[in-house]
């Protein structure tokens, strides 16, 4: 079956919504992209490596597909996950991406995979069993090709801005290398990751904060050098250009301990016998204490709360972590960030922007927050709800309270570097359907309308996220 | 810009929907305006005050404006909350929202303050920088005219009822007069709302209960008193024309204590000394004290839950309670309500309206329990979710459980009097809209939604607040 | 009035989709009926039962539409809920239904009874107080017909499989009969339902686990009998043609115990004097049990949790269980499997089907567990969100992160036997138009979508209960 995109995919039916939808999107198309979250790796773009193969490229490390596929009954390993495959074994994991290919209707995996297809590889044909060795042969011949390298691609797609994600400890030694060469103009940050710093009761915290000392030279031996320590990195990071600092959890929890019962905890976290629950509480003490440190820096603070990490103890055994067997819980959001706005809600050089995969709290909290505290954004769907039909539902959601200033900027938070032009023009679609629907229904101007479509793309992601 | 209101605006874009929506609104754009709940202040009435200046007619009292200014940077002193503006502050204030009108984009502030703006001042000027000026000279001068005061304005809106917000231990005596005017035909009457005495663990409590016993001459010091100076207080409010009692607490709880339990928590809380928890335990029962009263007196009983009040300490402390700054919480019905609705879920003389702006308990909670409690109706979107796309989800999220005859009718809920023709105006054009979509999908006639369209409007409200 | 049913009706009305939408539908809408899960009572179908009146037959056992006309004010008993009805009042039964019709106006009951009432009795008129005995004749006078009976009309309907719901104890000897009968080709199966033998704490299980031990000959007393003559039970039941287990519980817990603590809680509530607390433990042990007896002998499990049972005292004490007063409550899914998911999540000889009247669990938790564990379904809408608007939220909500071929395949779950056409017309019509949405937006082909339509009404249900 060839393949085709439509111009006026993702737009509504109804001839005069999608007119109105296609000429705001005609405004907005081909203005540049910022990506400031997300996880493709500095190497990539320091080293201006070339991808090896469609399966290693495309499949294997987006566990967006993989997920889908092993519910489908494939095995991960056959995909390459945590395993080598060699060149038959990889064209054999592509094929079974194209003999799965529909269980992917529907979904927006299908169509970041199909607009990569055509407009990246040039490749008009539709997944299947049949046409599975043709696609094989003509990415694999794409990727010998010099251009198809991560710095001619990147200003191929108009990548202007991209944040990578980093552990504090990290040198960051590619994104010296990149931002050292003059000729190569897209800016490349990286984004301070503390999680693991900050959950004392796992088994990683204690050489998570060992290492910490070693690299900030501030002994972590008591509460007060974990925060020089922190405050040590985060001021590395923002000399090497970051933007923001990223964070997940399982809660939202933001409550400050009494400085004793801070350092008591912190001793018995560093001994190795702190409680889950301790752990926990002297968590959310710690996310408060990177609000306070980002008062006073300015980077941006992100949360992503909320999953249960690992799911399938048998997957985590096999595979190891980040293979799709991550999976959302209920989240409260009202409650749990008081203590935090309570203090710095209103604090000029705070900016927090939430995200959530529970869609519940869009109306119901975070733009009742977003409506009234300056500080305070509503991340744009994310992960499993970055998607056409949540996406509108966000809107719906959440304009209504909060308007169209009061959101973060779309983020694609994705380790599939070729998708990300596709991602980014998803989004400029749905809110421009979303815009489209306000100005048939006599809700918006016209021109309000192409202002706010231009604003979302381009002005609030800079604003929200200084850059 | 010039600013325009256009006829069809609201209505869906299909053109057969569109068609249909229009012809059921125009069967009703006319009815009167009945308001069984809100905030008008009855001294407005009783002595048919003249409004002072734009922002404090427009902007100061309606924390939905306020907090979305709050939100992007602008001091609540500077919009006049508590806070006396002169001439010239109070035009800087007017100017500020102008300046700041895209925020308000998407939402339905911008629909009201729009709608009063053509149909109230006649100002057909989009507010702006550069039209904030003529805009506040143009509504400067519509408030010296005679026309621009209260009572004129109610017949000229066809108010035809309108309920306002009192304390128990009130005199009415603004109710009194407005009532003892036979000149003036729309019925104004109070609304009870006792949350303050229904809290035993706020420290509001003791002083408001002794006033009670002072306003009804009936001793206080035990349980038994408080039941009857309520009881007292309630019929008070009935011969002054009161249909319903309204309440606001954190929770949905109605669990009966023992009645030995009851005297001896209230007789800790007469003492200052309960606890929050059990506070909370008596509160419950107090609750359901109440709807026992409803049972008997014949008082509609509205509840409108999970709030977290003052979510902001500092803003409480500077600015005072009710100025933008209450978040919603999740709600939890089925269980809270199942005691009380055990008693008196059958009784015919009780109805019980609940509002939510947790969304979620729609479709899974409050249209199941409406769809068989006779005694329990499900109230329109509230608040936050009193908006298009939101009054679109409820319609669709309890209709096909409990059908049209278990909500409760259109309630405004404002203190913005000017906007209550607006406010109306919206719930008629959006029902219409969703009774279109079923007309146009063939699930509904169009006589059938034309009727059913007329009974939300009137026949509903009347019913359910036994008007 | 007269009655007709529009061939486009759950349509779209945007001209482009609901011709595509038509297109789909045509090519689906005479296809066979799988019934997967269903509450028809077998004795029905094997002695082919006369029905009796209207009113037995169409509304006394119905709880859809008894709970709405007691929210309106009918009496149960008036509607012969367990209270028998001569002649007059079964008459006057069925006018208390007419004179009520506008209450179900937005209803699928609606839609479901107007589509028997010209599909089945060919009666062209609109329930009324005026046209109630009109109807009530006709649908009478059909009754008589030799044609109106359960064999010619399963086969008149085309229902190719029917499930229905039967104690463990039951000796299936409606089902042997039907069975043995070779002229009868539609499949009448059982469904093994235990509920009340997982259910430790309460006064029905041990005269349940006595009769477990009578009917199976193993001895119940301790848990390694219980797990016999479960497993003994089942494989009668799978001899008799099941193909599934049905489960309804408080919550979807599936935490294993120790062997020890098992048998010691076994033994308490043998001794009947299990908590309330442990009663719940052991419950979520024998869930997980099941599930474990799934992977062995290939039942499908469906579990349908998370209802307030009898919420309403005086109406189970009068006119007991099952007859509209059952309330939904939020459901937790992700932590709740994560035990049964960890163990047998992957597992090939299970396929385990989640229902939920909670639709917030869609995007966050049943979508994303789907779309990774090969064992797990998402049950299609069930119960009060079979309706319309629900059934596109639900596909809306799980498509974009589990595609179509995670879901279930549509089940009736009805008693009312002559809906069942109807209910799955219903079904078709939504997801045809769902998938003409797709189609209109460009993010699916006419073919893929012809495909999937076909595959949601044959082959997923077959594939989803091993038909």
């Amino acid at each position: 079956m060839s393949l085709e995109l439509h111009p006026d995919r993702l737009f509504p039916a109804d001839p005069t919504v999608r007119d109105i939808a296609r000429e705001l999107y005609d405004s907005v198309s081909t203005l540049p992209i910022i990506s400031p979250h997300g996880h493709v790796p500095p190497q990539w773009i320091a080293d201006d490596v070339a991808f090896e193969d469609p399966t290693s490229l495309l499949i294997t490390p987006d566990h967006y597909i993989t997920r889908l596929l092993h519910a489908s009954g494939v095995d991960l390993a056959d995909l390459g996950v945590r395993t080598h495959l060699d060149a038959d074994a990889a064209r054999r994991a592509f094929r079974l991406l194209c003999e799965h290919w529909p269980v992917f209707r529907g979904t927006p995996m299908r169509y970041w995979f199909e607009s990569q297809l055509v407009e990246v590889f040039g490749a008009y044909l539709e997944p299947s069993a049949t046409s599975a060795d043709a696609l094989y042969d003509r990415i694999s011949s794409w990727i010998e090709a010099p251009t198809s390298r991560p710095r001619a691609l990147m200003q191929q797609f108009g990548i202007e801005f991209l944040a990578t994600t980093d552990d504090p400890c990290d040198d960051l030694a590619h994104h010296a290398r990149i931002a050292g060469d003059e000729s190569f103009t897209p800016r490349v940050v990286p984004t301070f990751r503390p999680d693991v710093y900050l959950e004392p009761a796992r088994s990683t915290w204690v050489p998570a904060v060992d290492r910490l000392a070693e690299v900030s030279g501030i002994d972590t031996g008591d509460y007060a050098g974990w925060v020089a320590a922190m405050e040590d990195r985060r001021a590395y990071f923002r000399e090497h250009g970051a933007v923001s600092t990223d964070h997940s959890h399982r809660d939202l929890g933001t409550q400050r301990l009494p400085a004793a019962e801070a350092e008591t905890l912190y001793a018995e976290a560093r001994a190795g016998r702190i409680s889950v629950t301790d752990g926990d509480r002297l968590r959310r003490h710690m996310v408060d204490e990177m609000a306070r440190m980002a008062t006073e820096d300015g980077l941006t603070m992100t949360l992503h709360p909320a999953v249960h990490r690992n799911h399938h103890g048998p997957t985590l055994e096999r595979f190891g972590a980040d293979v799709g067997a991550d999976i959302p819980i209920g989240v409260e959001v009202t409650q749990a960030l008081a203590p935090l706005l309570g203090r710095y809600g209103t604090h000029p050089n705070l900016t927090l922007v939430v995200f959530t995969i529970d869609e519940t709290v869009y109306s119901r909290e975070l733009a009742p927050l977003a409506g009234f505290y300056p500080a305070l954004r509503i991340g744009v769907p994310w992960w499993f709800i970055d998607a056409p039909d949540a996406i509108r539902r966000f809107r719906a959601a959440v304009s209504e309270t909060a308007g169209f200033t009061r959101t973060s900027g779309f983020i694609d938070d994705t380790r599939a570097f070729l998708s990300i032009p596709a991602r980014h023009d998803m989004s400029r679609r749905l809110d421009c359907a979303h815009l489209a629907e306000l100005v048939a229904q006599h809700r918006l101007g016209l021109d309000e309308a192409a202002e706010t479509a231009r604003y979302l793309v381009v002005d609030q992601p800079r604003q929200v996220f200084g850059i």
